[in-house]
C-alpha cells in the first residue's frame, strides 16, 4: 500500500495555509491562499476545499493516500460535533464546518482551536518531539496555550483547556483589565500588546528610555532597546518574563509538564526573554516540579499550526 | 475463565487498608491492619504482603484471579521505576517498593501517590464515574489533588501533577507561609489546618464569636458555628470556599474539567462549604469554562484510595 499522508489546514483571518505531512509530522509540501473572509461563509469554505484539492493535485501524492484532514480554527467550537460556535475573525460562527468539509472531500475531518494545534505540531515534530507532557505558550497579539499529553492535545470539557493567557496571574494592585473582561490576565503583560502597552506607559510618564524617540513602539523595539541595556526596556522584559514564569509555576502544579515551549512573535526575542523566564521559574515553582523540566523556544514557527492540524487525524 | 480481580492497597501512617475490586471498581471485600511504621521498612513491607495474601485467602476468590495490585503511597516516587524517594510518615524513603512487592506476590504492582489514587477511585466508581475529565480536591490536614483524564490519573513529569494545595492562590498582602516554604498556598486557607488557624486568629484578636468559648477549635466546630449563623465562622467558611473556587477557576483554564469533586474531612460540611464554592466559581471562572461544569462532594469516603489503587492495574 502507498504511504498515507495527513493534511493540515491552518485557517487564519487573512490566509489559509495547507500542508501535507507524513506520519512522522514532517511537512512534505505546503501552500497558502487568501481566506477572503469578507466574501462570507460559503466562499471561505469553498476556498478551503479548493486549496486542499489543489495542494494534493500539484503534489506527487494521490487523493487516495489522504488518511485524514485536520483544521486549526481560531474560535470556540464543539469538536465532537465539528461545529464552530464562534470565530472572532471569520464568518464561521454557528457553522457545521466539519460536515461541510467532509461532504466535499469524502475524508475524515478533525477540528481544533488554533493554539491547540500549534502545541500538537511542536509536540509531534518540533521543540517537544518525544516529550510525554508539553505545554506551549504562544506569545503574539494575545497569549494562547496548548497542552499535549502522550501525543494528544487536551481540549477540556468545553474547549477551554490550555487557555493560559487568561489565567489570573498579575496581583490585584498591579492588574489592568483584559479584553476578556477579567483583570490580571497573563495576556495583559506577556503578549506583544502587553509589552507595547508597558512601553507606552513608561514613555507617557517620562521614564528615561530610548523608546521615547520612536513614533510607534513595537515589541521588537522593546527587545532591541533591552539588548542595548536600556533600563526601562529591561524592566519591561523582566516583568513580561516574570509573569509568564509565574503562570508556568502554576501549570506545573496542575499538569507538571516535562517541557514548556514558548512560541509566537514575541518568542523571537530568544534567550533575552527566556533566560529571565527560566530564572523566575526556578524561584517560583516547587523544587520537585522543576526537576528535569526545561523551557525552550518553539521550532516550527508559522508551520506549527498546519503540522499540528495534520496531526489531529493521526490521533483520531 | 474466572473473573479477574484487582487489589488496592491504601498505605497510611497508622493503618494499611486492602480491598478487592471487580473490573467496574466495585469494592467486593476489604480489610485493615496496622502499618507498624515504627518497626521499620522490612516490617512494613512484610505487613503489606501478608495483609493482601490474607485478604484473598479469606475471600471467595483465588490468587490466580488477581490481575494486578496497586498501592497508594503518601510521598514522592518514581512511578516508572516503582521507587519511593521520600515518604513523610513511613519508613519507605529510598525503597524500591514495587520490586520488593512483586518478588513476594509474583503479580504486577503499580504505585501512585495517595491523593492521585483517591481521584482515580472517585472517577472509576464514585462521584466522577463516567466523567471524561475530573479533578478531585482532598481537603484534610493539607489539601491534596488529583486529575483523571479518560480513566487515567495524570502523574506529570515528576509526580507533581495535581498538587493543587500548593498553587499560589492567596494574594501577597493576605498570604501566610505554608509548610512547604512558599507563601499563599491554597492549603494555608482551605485545609482543616487553615480553617482552624483562621478561627484561632479570630478568637485571639477578640472577634465576637461562639468559637471563643471552646478549648480547642476543630474545623467541624467552625462549620457548626457557621450553621448557627455565627458571623465570624461564616466569614471563615466563605474565605476557605473563595480561595478553593479561585484555584478551580485557574485549573479550569489549564485542564478544563467536566467536574470538580471535593473530598476529605472538611468536605463533610457539604453544601455549607460547596454552595459558596459554586457561587465564587461562577464569578471567577470565564463563562465558557463553566458551561456544564459542576462541583460535587466525593462519594467513596475513606474507600476512595483503596478503590483507586486497585484501578491503577486496570490502566496499565
Amino acid at each position: 500500500m502507498a504511504m498515507q499522508i495527513y493534511i493540515g489546514v491552518d485557517l487564519g483571518g487573512t490566509s489559509v495555509k495547507t500542508g501535507i505531512c507524513d506520519e512522522e509530522g514532517h511537512l512534505l509540501t505546503s501552500s497558502e491562499g487568501p481566506t477572503e473572509a469578507d466574501l462570507g461563509t460559503e466562499r471561505v469554505v469553498a476556498n478551503i476545499v479548493a486549496y486542499v484539492r489543489k495542494l494534493v493535485q500539484e503534489s506527487q501524492y494521490d487523493w487516495d493516500q489522504v488518511a485524514g484532514i485536520g483544521a486549526g480554527v481560531p474560535g470556540f467550537m464543539d469538536k465532537a460535533e465539528g461545529f464552530i460556535h464562534f470565530s472572532p475573525n471569520l464568518p464561521l460562527s454557528n457553522v457545521p464546518l466539519r460536515r461541510l468539509l467532509e461532504e466535499q472531500w469524502g475524508k475524515p475531518v478533525m477540528l481544533e482551536n488554533d493554539a491547540n494545534v500549534a502545541a500538537l505540531g511542536e509536540a509531534w515534530s518540533g521543540a517537544a518531539k518525544g516529550v510525554p507532557i508539553s505545554v506551549l505558550y504562544t506569545l503574539g497579539t494575545g497569549v494562547g496555550g496548548g497542552i499535549v499529553i502522550d501525543g494528544r492535545v487536551l481540549s477540556g470539557a468545553t474547549g477551554m483547556a490550555g487557555e493560559l493567557g487568561h489565567m489570573t496571574i498579575v496581583p490585584d494592585l498591579e492588574a489592568i483589565q483584559c479584553g476578556c473582561g477579567q483583570t490580571g490576565c497573563l495576556e495583559t503583560v506577556s503578549s506583544a500588546t502587553g509589552i507595547i502597552r508597558m512601553a507606552n506607559d513608561a514613555v507617557a510618564r517620562g521614564d528615561k528610555t530610548m523608546l521615547a524617540d520612536l513614533k510607534a513602539i513595537t515589541a521588537k523595539d522593546v527587545f532591541d532597546a533591552a539588548r542595548a541595556n536600556d533600563e526601562t526596556a529591561l524592566r519591561i522584559v523582566q516583568r513580561a518574563a516574570y509573569y509568564l514564569a509565574k503562570s508556568m509555576a502554576m501549570v506545573s502544579l496542575v499538569v507538571n509538564p516535562n517541557r514548556f515551549v514558548v512560541g509566537g512573535g514575541v518568542s523571537k526575542a530568544g534567550d533575552l526573554l527566556l533566560d529571565p523566564v527560566r530564572d523566575a521559574f526556578r524561584k517560583l515553582a516547587p523544587e520537585r516540579a522543576q526537576e528535569g523540566v526545561d523551557i525552550v523556544a518553539a521550532r516550527l514557527g508559522n508551520d506549527a499550526g498546519m503540522i499540528g492540524a495534520a496531526g489531529l487525524c493521526l490521533n483520531r
